[in-house]
């Protein structure tokens, strides 16, 4: 419950989550289960679901993006990664419930298993555990099971649908909202479907599967190339696939799929789930389905094995294939980031403006300019939550919540992490951390030498020649080093994937990621610095990787928006970096800014000149 | 057979190894195999065998240190690895064997199961195997019969001891040698055998164990403070030991140990070796054995086995402690490696000057002029046979037989790579590469440009700073960066572990290295530059691991030899580079330097003065 409510409003927020987790307990003990597993993510297993549609959210109150709950007769407990440590204890009730902190590389699931093996070592009858087969993959079903077996706290598991949480829901829900679902243009973003369509008859002839089952919605738009505006954060509608080598069947609504779409997409045909599962099952002989434990529900296979179909096990097929990025594809994402490049830009000159001539800006007015920029420049969404972070509040990875009083002051560092989707549905994602002030202004030798620790380590990414086969691994290794000479690291990855979701694998780039670098790949380098006293710095540019010189792979970055000078301190880089840096700044951010300084952009290699290319509005 | 002996001892030659075959052959036909296997390590499982005592050599007539053979009764295959393609086709009689070269990561395990899978799926019956269980470890067995399974070529396995070769060989063998056992002063090289066997203790009571059988040589010396002369490269003899937590008894003619060395070691138990599994089987109950299926052999598993001894499987337990390198140990390896660091910069010293003046050198002369400098210096081996190569033949990573043809040459680069045993018996390891000539002669910019290059990303990995828990693949990424940048490589791993033998593990330091790097551990860094058109460059350093910053490690260098100045292209250092290369010229590479120049080796770090305090002779 928020800590900003008056009493009586929390008070009976209270009641009423007192009253839900009571109700959601009759259900079980109804049901035969003595725990229940409550899972964050929906039957889209999706990375952002709506508050309002979350199951975990209407039980615990807790609002964050992560974090599941296991409720048993006597006791309930949310279990939350280090970013929403502070956020659970404020909004749950902590008289019901239990937070259980995890710590960073222990993962949510793996302190799930531990207070499962806990409840079935304390009991002397075998434990009955319910699940939600909508929202578990088999791989973790397997994982759960396999774990408590090996450490003798042996269980029963039993599918619950619709779960006890949704059973005590009722018709608490929201109505339904309209998808908007649009058809890219595929002169201008390709692959087309039938494109598509031959590379997964390859895919399916390898595993000697007919059809493939895709549950995963970023994959399911990039096999359509369709788009949505149904999800927060996200470029998707709801829906099911199963992909054919002749066409793509998606399980959804007709009657929300405007006839525009349907004439667009000849390869792909709409027909309610129901209906998609007795086509599966139609055929004479068993069709035989490629099926992905780890992307798949539960339910889903049970759908499969109930009509008949043979499941043939694939492991994530598409992704090393969407992970490469068409050439159309990088076109369209370089246009994105020049967008959000200038609104970063822009709204960093504002702000900087406005708080030296004394206005009252805080983190949450400049996060709500963001938003407002952004849409003005044509974003359809945010990719996610702005993180709009001064001082100290920035030594939090992921600040969730910019502060409406949270002053911005006059030589405050602030962090600013950002992104966005445009048309063409590709997630933006950059982050600056600028000096508050007029050009002028100069900041601390701290923080200049942080700044600029942080700034080696982001060229060291931008400038990455490897060998062909490299792993994240060792590109981490690079950006890292120079950080690590002065005995300094950062508590996160190096970065991740970028497509039509903002977080997608692979790539990886980290301490254990064995994934091989490929040309195509679009991902972020952001290292950081974060300390309690100090606040922290981070700087996070899109990087793609190209070919290099004979048996070597190059990064190269697709970011541009100006790093803060006046946070460089030059005497530490070296030549090498000093000339990267005058390059890599002398590249303008953005048509805008081009257009403004009446610079023609000449002399600049071919792609910062489609980068800076004026988007259609 | 060579090349350079006259035609008619080749013909002899040739027509007693074709005997041998023959011989070899007949005693398959009547043991009831199809195929043999020969390995060409021995039952000690060393590195080096001698040649005279090799049944590989014996049979194939070929020499090099690593290459296993496969004889069937139409075929005969040798399988050696990129060091020894030339030399294998150079010794072997071509029209009876077959030289399968095998590449840089495939391994030749996997290319004898290529050949066992390929005659297995010939055959209409059963192929059956013959294996020599004194030299074939559980682990490469069942991954022998794992792969053939797996490919539906179906064999059976038939243990041989002695082997076919063996057997046929009968008493063409050398006669024993004086292992010549001696006892470390346990005062200077700790930790004492009592200290160990409570480390011990404590392994196996983890594994609930209460004894571990140890064969891999450099063990037994290290858990019994012994060293010997018996084997070629070590400072090992041969025998086999059982590790209990009162007492190591070590399985031997208990004739070949002085009495001054029995009365030394307390702790240790000399008996013969067949006197030691009469031992273990003596217990009332039956013994818990710790037995590790990749250090310990098939054989030592059946003879555990008969005695009644209950095996517990355990994975490489010393090797961790063993690695991590104590106090007294870091200065008597410290110690070794200041006399090696003397002797190769007399060495090349020497070199340069004759050369200079007119003198006619090879490199087998300057290879004889490292062993004889060695000796004088109180070394008792070579640790491994030095590598001498001047100009192209540098491109060759081996180059195993330095040549009495090969003048050396003003401004030819030569490549030393050279190490020795001293009385305590720990490694040195050290690679040079030099401009032959006066001091007043000039590298070529070609030779200065790789040169520095080498010398940028060995100087990475020695002042690398990582995190505590890093791992060798990410120490790996820092030291290959700066040629990765300039798209150049090397073929090899970067470091490996050095203890008693001049290859231990862990560490490695390489692109696939996955153990974390500990303070103590003592490794090399060598990053080299290979092209048949230029030749090679490489700079070989020992260092060990100390703390760093908070939560860091940082890495040390522990030699010292100087590098040659006149081929740094200073230019290409950042001013960091630069520093850390003053410093490190400036330590006196040896106490004789120091002497000879008449400097007090004052104001230098306690390691350095440490290091370069004049050994006992």
């Amino acid at each position: 419950m928020s800590t900003n409510a008056p009493a009586s409003a929390r008070d009976e927020q209270r009641a009423l989550l007192a009253d839900r987790l009571a109700r959601t307990r009759a259900r079980m003990e109804k049901m035969g289960v003595d725990a229940a597993i409550v899972r964050s993510t929906d039957r889209f297993l999706n990375e952002y679901v709506p508050e309002d549609e979350s199951a975990r959210v209407w039980l615990t109150g807790f609002t964050g993006s992560m974090g599941d709950a296991l409720v048993t007769a006597e006791e309930a407990f949310l279990f939350v990664d280090g970013r929403y440590w502070i956020q659970a204890d404020a909004q749950v009730d902590l008289d019901l419930w239990t937070v259980v902190k995890v710590r960073l590389g222990t993962g949510l699931d793996q302190a799930l298993i531990d207070q499962l093996v806990a409840f079935g070592q304390e009991r002397t009858k075998k434990l009955r555990v319910g699940f939600e087969p909508d929202r578990l993959t088999p791989r973790v079903l397997d994982r759960l099971k396999e774990a408590t077996t090996a450490a003798s706290a042996s269980a029963t598991w039993k599918p619950l649908f619709p779960s006890p949480v949704e059973a005590a829901r009722g018709s608490e829900r929201p109505a339904p909202k309209d998808p908007e679902i649009r058809a890219l243009d595929e002169s201008k973003v390709g692959p087309t479907v039938p494109e598509k369509l031959v590379v997964l008859e390859g895919l399916l002839n390898a595993c000697g599967a007919e059809a493939l089952l895709v549950q995963r919605l970023d994959e399911i738009m990039w096999l359509t190339n369709l788009r949505g505006r149904e999800l927060p954060h996200q470029a998707t509608f709801k829906c099911i696939a199963l992909a054919t080598p002749e066409r793509i069947l998606v399980g959804i609504d007709p009657s929300k799929v405007p006839g525009s779409v349907r004439r667009a997409r000849e390869g792909v045909l709409f027909m309610p789930e129901a209906e998609l599962w007795t086509m599966v099952g139609r055929k004479a002989k068993r069709r035989r389905v490629a099926f992905d434990p780890a992307n798949n529900t539960v339910q889903a296979r049970g759908q499969l094995e109930k009509v008949g179909a043979q499941l043939i096990e694939v492991d994530a097929p598409l992704q090393p294939v969407r992970a490469k990025k068409s050439v159309s594809e990088l076109r369209v994402m370089k246009a994105a980031f020049a967008r959000a490049d200038a609104v970063v830009e822009g709204v960093i000159a504002w702000v900087c403006a406005e708080v030296e001539k004394g206005e009252r800006l805080t983190e949450a007015s400049l996060a709500e300019a963001v938003e407002a920029r952004f849409r003005e420049s044509g974003a359809l969404d945010l990719s996610f939550r702005v993180i709009s972070a001064a001082g100290k509040n920035a030594a939090q990875i992921h600040y969730g919540e910019p502060n409406p009083r949270r002053v911005l002051k006059v030589g405050d560092l602030v962090l600013l992490d950002t992104g966005a989707y445009f048309e063409e549905g590709y997630a933006t994602d950059l982050t600056r951390t600028f000096l508050v002030g007029g050009p002028k202004r100069s900041a601390t030798d701290e923080q200049k030498r942080i700044y600029t620790l942080v700034l080696k380590a982001a060229i060291a990414g931008m400038r990455a020649v490897l060998p062909e086969g490299a792993k994240g691994v060792q590109l981490d290794a690079l950006v890292r080093a120079p950080m690590w000479a002065e005995g300094l690291d950062y508590n996160h990855g190096t970065g991740h994937g970028v497509g039509i979701n903002v977080h997608e694998f692979p790539p990886r780039v980290g301490p254990s990621s064995q994934t091989p670098l490929e040309i195509g790949h679009v991902f972020s380098i952001e290292p950081g610095y974060y300390k309690p006293s100090f606040g922290g710095v981070r700087i996070e540019n899109l990087c793609t990787v190209v070919p290099g010189p004979k048996g070597f792979i190059r990064v190269e970055p697709l970011t541009f928006s100006p790093l803060d000078a006046r946070l460089i301190d030059t005497r530490m880089l070296s030549s090498d970096e000093k000339s990267f840096l005058a390059r890599y700044q002398r590249r303008p951010a953005s048509p805008a800014r081009a257009v403004k300084k009446g610079r023609t952009p000449t002399k600049r290699p071919a792609t910062a000149k489609k980068a800076a290319r004026r988007p259609r509005a």
